[in-house]
């Protein structure tokens, strides 16, 4: 049994990189770039005017002749004499001889000519070209996440197709004679199999959309020939169930079996304790234990980091934030315990209904309090640190 | 021009809930609730063991016979002696003439007959029939968001269908003559068209997959003509560009003469200000700046909450969050200010980058800082009201 904080840095040394692809940018949300990306043109292009107004070169005119009209997408490069100005819109390109924009707002305007009530500094709602960035320049260095805004940036420069990791493949194995699935109707001593949703759910959450789920009866041949398979077909391999000490759990036998190497088993933690994590070649499995809650608050621990450290992203592990405590906590279990809680800006409430089996607490949670295994008592009032799951 | 307080209540006020649909759990995550959720079962369905142990029934007795096994998924039902005990693991059914369950760890176990070292107390490790929830009783009420979590607490009940807002059809417009697609060639006065896959990317955050993007020529009969269409179609429009006061923007022409009733037109506010609010029936229009960063900005401030609200989310406005400030801030405008900008637990610094062209600063913002519009200057160290948009 090995301590969370052993178990975090276990994981993350293992969650290697995924290898690159080239995507469309249109599809890019939520990638990580694998290279830097550069620049194919100035940006702006032009010279833009940044109001609508008129362009003139500035002096000490207040009186301008109207010689044209330059809207956007336009590209008439008036010839201006020092006593002409033209027409220009919002992003228009604005004609060499003229170096300022006033906008319509501070001239008084006949059909063809303008006198400038209020004078703008020289180079004013000008924007420069490149002034944004220029051709060549660095637009995004490695490991930057794809966000709607990064994706505009990209459009507006005219890239297309841009380099990322690879999200993994993800495979879920649910094992358990107990389980039936809904919509079925539920025999004597059986339940309805849930984790597979809620795990294939959890994912979708991160950008992982394509999951393939499979079904196992509990016994050492059917689970070790399923595992043959999926190890092969996938780079992350999310087990529920069998993994406990039970006599009829075959998950960790049929993993060694099919060549897994084992990282770590169970982790001194409540709940969430019967958890097997382990390496085959790229291939990461981890066998969570078959409890609801239990096999959520690993995901939320330990996989969610691990498939986004392979997607590449940086700040792998979520984000922890302190909150003070609204109610005591104690804990003599000698264990790190995760509580289903509800934060707010300011305090955190732990919530009812702590138990391995049951989600009702977890589907109103947005954070997971963290009770690390030496301490024993938290009084309200006092601050704790939580993994925010929202 | 109306205050920015002003538009999002407007916007609130037209942002009415979207129809009902009965859609499977499998695909719910992200929709909201429109009906309450009643249990067709009690959870667990019968008396579950909680540990991998045996049951027998509490007495002061130490030593026991075995006289059978229950695997979970098992539903032998073992007629006991008081001298007797069953072999049993988690999740298995508990014989009804057992009341207790001691953990494998505490008793000595010969092949047929246990002596319990620790006695636990009375139906210690038994999860009673219907602890979790019971049958008829209320699982989630309307209203309630579907999380990885609540999708995991449904499946374990057996429901397999349940009735949700519907997500609203969202089309995006956009005007523009100066705009060129990203990877054609880039004419001399033309810019890249990037505001319609930033949207698009920025819906598809909120859960909104399916956008049908439009694009039109700058003048009113094409204007109007694709409005028709797309007013008809869709429970949300965005319009992009063609909003400013520019002699060439048709956009608010076309709106009215389609029947669109102008809401508001104009915010106080930087960037951003170019916005026309307008609804036509249910469908409700935001005609954006064209400007990318405004565009975004204005998003995030008003399109994602009503999208929100349409689609039953009772939390609609991005939860507000308060930090020190690291930079000074000044703000002569008399406008309400959002300000890209780089929050962490306790403190924001204002990025470089705030033009209304660039998205530059957006890409590596995680919120916006709002600087009201009768506030002149913010100090380093004082707090201020941040929207997280990460």
């Amino acid at each position: 049994m090995i301590k969370v904080e052993e178990a975090i840095a276990i994981i993350e040394a293992n969650s290697t990189k995924m290898p690159w692809k080239s995507i469309p940018v249109s599809k890019a949300l939520g990638y990580v770039l694998a290279e830097k990306v550069i620049s194919p043109i100035n940006m702006p292009p032009f010279r833009q005017s940044a109001m609508d107004g008129y362009a003139f070169k500035h002096g000490i005119r207040h009186q301008y002749d109207i010689v044209g009209i330059s809207q956007a997408g336009d590209h008439s490069n008036f010839k201006l004499k020092p006593t002409e100005a033209v027409r220009i819109f919002t992003g228009a390109y604005v004609p060499n001889d003229a170096d300022t924009v006033v906008m319509q707002e501070h001239v008084m305007a006949s059909e063809d000519s303008i006198l400038i009530a209020k004078m703008p500094e020289p180079f004013a709602n000008v924007r420069n070209k490149g002034e944004q960035i220029k051709a060549n320049d660095v637009v995004f260095e490695a490991n930057t996440l794809i966000t709607p805004a990064a994706i505009g940036f990209l459009a507006c420069l005219g890239i297309t197709e841009i380099t990322v990791y690879k999200k993994p493949k993800v495979a879920i194995l649910v094992t358990g004679n107990e389980l039936v699935k809904p919509g079925k109707k539920l025999s004597k001593g059986k339940i309805y199999e849930s984790n597979s949703l809620m795990l294939q759910a959890a994912l979708q959450t991160i950008g992982i959309n394509k999951i393939k789920v499979h079904t196992v009866k509990d016994n050492l041949k059917a689970t070790k020939k399923a595992l043959q398979f999926i190890l092969k077909k996938n780079e992350i391999v999310l087990i529920s169930g069998g993994i406990s000490v039970g006599d009829y759990d075959f998950v960790k036998e049929a993993l060694l079996k099919n060549g897994v190497e084992e990282l770590f088993y169970k982790i001194n933690q409540k709940p969430g304790k019967p958890m097997f994590f382990g390496s085959k070649k790229d291939t990461l499995v981890f066998a969570l234990p078959g409890n609801p809650a239990s096999s959520l608050t690993n995901f939320y621990i330990y996989v969610y980091s691990a498939v986004k450290n392979r997607m590449g992203f940086s700040n792998t592990n979520l984000l922890k934030i302190v909150r003070k405590l609204d109610n005591d906590i104690v804990n003599n279990t000698g264990k790190t315990l995760f509580l289903k809680a509800l934060y707010n800006e300011i305090s955190v409430e732990i919530l009812d209904g702590q138990s391995s089996a049951m989600l009702n607490s977890f589907a109103v949670a947005n954070g997971l309090v963290i009770v690390p295994e030496d301490v024993e008592n938290i009084k309200k009032g006092e601050l704790v640190t939580i993994l925010p799951i929202d």
